[in-house]
């Protein structure tokens, strides 16, 4: 049976005024595995758990480099998400070319958002599925923003996107107003941990299966070292042992 | 079930002449948060309560510059509120360059209304699902319109759409006659007097969520400052404390 | 229920031959607040009764110049309404500037008929929800036109569209063997009382919720001043008690 | 309930090979007042009865001069005739333009059938919903063309379309292979009759109410002068006093 | 009730491989009246039964000339019979303009298969409701061809469509063994033979209500005069006479 | 009742990831009349059964040759069919045209399957209805190749297509080891005899019902001679006899 | 029945956040044969097991050469899987002609990726109906990409898609660990016996119904020869009977 008799186009109006394709293609996201973004006054952290198709494949990778203060990473339809990282680096590149400096990330994002308004708009057309948490650097600092299927976007000062979000975000929302002062390492440990309080017991969690980037002030984007991630992985067990 | 089967697009009419998915998207504006504006016989102001989607995010300003002018707050989907935002823009930008003069904010309405008209006669497009509050100021003095999904626009002396908007709106039917001889001050308490009525006691009233701008005699579009609009909100919290 | 299963678009003939998307169309205009136009030998005149969509708005204006010798005022959908108005002064201008004279009112009212055609007759557009009376000058006299949704027009007499149009007509066929040789003044003051016939009392009458406008010889289209609508009115009600 | 499923546009033939929209559109036909067409060996006569949509309203013209030597008269949708008008004249006068010559009626309907056979056999527009009688002079002397939705068009002696038909056409039927010989004065007396015998009581036949229209030899179009309208009518009054 | 769930449009395969409304556009063929032809060595001859939409008209023709050295009758839907017609000759014409020689009428039967093919393969257009035969001479002497709804065509020796076309199958089929020899005169005896048994009590045959067309060795396409038709159906009631 | 809710269109997948409207297709070839096609190690042969639509028509011819080293024979839709064979000699042109030699038999199939893909996978065309058998000769020797609705293709030693074809690939089954070293006449025993086997008593087998082609080393395209095919008919009934 | 009332095309997302239609279309891949695909650190190896749509026909090859450098096999439907195959081969080719070097195989599979993501986003379109495994060889060695119709694609060890996969998988996750190391005979053992131990026993495996190509280091695109095949089919066999 249909949900309601308003939600199998996304140019219908159901009768409370609202657009149901575009709430269900929101839906999508959570079916993409975890992504974590946070900053400190100096840095923006993207931390991701990737997944394996199969056990003969290599995890997949889902944090993506934008431009060398943009990075991107994203939970929902992989081929959606893909586009829309082509998009952004066409446009960062675009822009770069035009006005020989950096994309501004806000710019960036709002530009997304115009292209995303316009699959919500068209009887032919249908919206995204995927959700994105961008971080970037610029004259203010450090920004982390989300994008969504419906065309609005948000800044935040942390957030988690993708399955089992929850947790990841109560972890966050407890320790955020930490988040500002917090060193390099402190703020990588924090991403891996809100990652890791996501995760169930059947994921293995290691430096493939978990991918972290970082971007901010003289640091252009990078991947940390898988080694890294590990180290802080472990360093976390042994915390979280001793709690026990 | 379906409300009427004449209801699913914006280019049937019902046998009683009415476009239901027109009057649909109207509905969507009651889901935004509250927008108000006012008027006296110097001064616009518009004045909105803002959300945060979460505790990690900063409050959604809802407030736009169009021009020095014009100002524009929004409630519904935000994404259409932000394209009717930037097609403003660029309309006035463009006037502005063709003649060499501000455009008359009456003028950039009506250009705003034939477009919006355009989408509730086209089988494959809907219905814009935002209503604006526009506050712009020319030679007759301030003013305040307000624009909808059916593309029709109305000038008040003062207005308030978006949830709740009804306290506001008794609010300022009450004390509307007052108006045109307002002082700055006394105009902008109004306004954060017709936000405070309607919020509810779950929602925190603050410099960050509720945002106050201004246009009008010799004065640009502006903000008010966040600490003004705190020491309004205190003002009031003691008058009605001691109205209680 | 659908009223019929040949009614939801206006491509599609009813078994009896008629298209009822055109005929619901129809049924806006009684949606639509009072118009009325009447005409002597020498003037013809347009007479609205205005509504105001809230006590805090002023009444909106519904007659509209299309060019010095052409007047027009509408009941039904605005937005449509508006749209009409705007084709018929580019074209009344386009041909001004082609043949350095006056589009003749039937003319134009030809153009617009020729348009709304193409609107009963796609299947990706809906009929126009708008009806209007149109007030013209030339050199067979003033003329009123009524053109509606389904592409039709007719010259009449006097006539009245519009939410109870019916007690405005009664009025206006007791009288209009009178009209040719009516005065002015004469014309102005059933126009006004045809507007106020059908008025109910929750609606207040004066200078601002009725309008009346006038064109015919040596008389360019003018809005009849607020303060002698105001005059006519009281003067009606002073008869009227009279009549009680 | 549906007719039958196969009759909601014009591109689906039911499987009796019928196209039921095309049928549905000739319905419309009937819905319009009478029009009647006949000729002799000299001339080719209209004859409309006219309606007037309000006591308030003059009687609707529906005879048309397409040229010189041809003119039109329609029953059903009115838009659409009026369209099919502008049609056949451009045609006319390009044609004139193009040969330096009259255009032969015969050619002229041939090319509306034409057009409207495209109406019939695409999805997304619909049959034209009127009927046209044409009277027109050439070479091989006056001639009656009837043309219908169906893209189809007759050569007729005399006919007669629109609401109650019949009596007219069993009229026509009695009398027409006395029409070739017959004089101006008794064609034109014939015409008016056919109307008189299909009007029914409640309407008032009077040289407004019946049009009558003539070319042929040596007879550019032009209209019956209602004068001589009227005294027709009455002779027939008398005529058919005389009889009871 | 639907006949099948896969007959609505003719783009859309049953099951069982079949394409609906290609085969119920053949049945339109049936309801029009009798289309013969035959031919000898010499002669190709087409003959048809004429209707007249009521006694006021005269018979319609249904034998249109193509070009000096073919000829065509159609049954079915009238418009789209003329609007092959029309495509036949320009493209007669353009061959002729083209290669300064006649088209083949086999040649011309292909193209008008083409064009009647793709009427089946598109969403948006129907299949014609018109079949035809066609009468053509060329180097290997006279040829009958049949073209259908379903973009197919045959050729015959002798055959005839439209309603009750069994009949005057039946005729040819007994004696068509005969016509290679036949002379000019017995071939039209023939025809029109073919003609009157299919013809049922209720029609009159005579010189307008049957046509005959020849074309052949030494004759370009040419009607037989109505004189001739009428001697032959003359001879032919006294033969019968004689049978019985 | 639908066979399947997703049955009624080439671009809707069924859950069981199948386009049922490409598979319907499909069915149109087995209302074809029979299409045989084999080769030896120098030849390539086609032979149909053909099918008259009357007594009155000649035996439908449904071999083609597209260029000189390559023919083409189909079963389904006669339309289709022919289309597809226009299209292939127009290839085949373009190429020799172009490259100054045979286009290679394999390279044309590749094409039409190509062409075919695009109507599986468009909302508003249908897949065709035409299976073919296609040999071709080139430097590798002769080649059969059939080509389906689906736009796959497959090359053959030899194959039957077309109504009864099992009987056909039945006999081909058994003797298609022999083919390679067959003479000529072998060849076409063998063609004509597979005709023979599926053909079932009401029909006549005889030279015009049966079409055999060939072409291979030093051998264009050509047709097999009716008296050819007559003399080789009655050997395989006198074979026949004798076996019984 | 539907199961799904948001499953019938790919724009329309259900409540849960899928594209049912996208889904269904990967089922296709299924209905194809098996594909296997696997690399040591010089060589990426495919190896399908072919299938013969008759014993008339030869088993049809589905592994295909893009460039020298990489090679493609795929399941589903063959049309879509040559379509995609002549894109990349295009689309290398275009790459070579514009930088003057092979194109990078990871490349090539992404902007297979953003066709095939079109096909997912497009009301009149339908997804792919072939999944794809691609060797390639380039600067970091060999790959084995698989690419699906929702454009996904993923790199692997090795992997297996089409019907039956599962039995493949399990082999290749049994021995991947040793690919890495393994000689070029060593791996085309490996992949022979994945296709072996998913075969049934009714399909014959040798030279022509297993196809194997190898790319690597110092070894363009090639077919493993079909004598090798056999040896290793043979040697297979002898050991699974000593196994026994």
């Amino acid at each position: 049976m249909l949900k309601s008799p308003y939600d199998t186009d996304c140019i219908t109006w159901s009768p409370q005024g609202r657009l149901y394709q575009v709430e269900y293609a929101m839906e999508a996201i959570k079916q993409g595995s975890l992504c974590v973004g946070l900053k400190s006054n100096q840095f923006a952290i993207l931390a991701t758990l990737n997944r394996a198709p199969s056990k003969l494949a290599e995890y997949q990778q889902k944090v993506y480099m934008i431009d060398d203060h943009i990075g991107l990473c994203f939970s929902g339809l992989t081929a959606d998400g893909r586009l829309i990282c082509k998009f952004l680096r066409t446009e960062a590149l675009n822009y770069k070319y035009t006005y020989g400096t950096n994309c501004n990330p806000g710019r960036l994002v709002n530009r997304l958002s115009e292209k995303a308004q316009i699959k919500t708009q068209r009887s032919s057309k249908r919206p995204y599925g995927a959700g994105c948490l961008i971080a970037g650097f610029d004259e203010h600092g450090p920004h982390i923003y989300e994008t969504n299927p419906d065309a609005n976007f948000y800044e935040y000062y942390a957030f988690a996107i993708g399955s089992r979000n929850q947790s990841a975000k109560t972890y966050l929302e407890k320790n955020f107003e930490t988040f500002p002062e917090a060193s390099r390492d402190e703020l990588v440990k924090h991403a891996i941990k809100a990652v890791k309080v996501s995760a169930q017991g059947d994921v293995e969690l290691n430096g493939k299966s978990v991918s972290v980037a970082i971007v901010g002030q003289g640091q252009q984007f990078a991947f940390i070292d898988e080694n890294e991630v590990e180290r802080v992985l472990e360093s976390l067990n042994q915390e979280m042992e001793v709690e026990v």
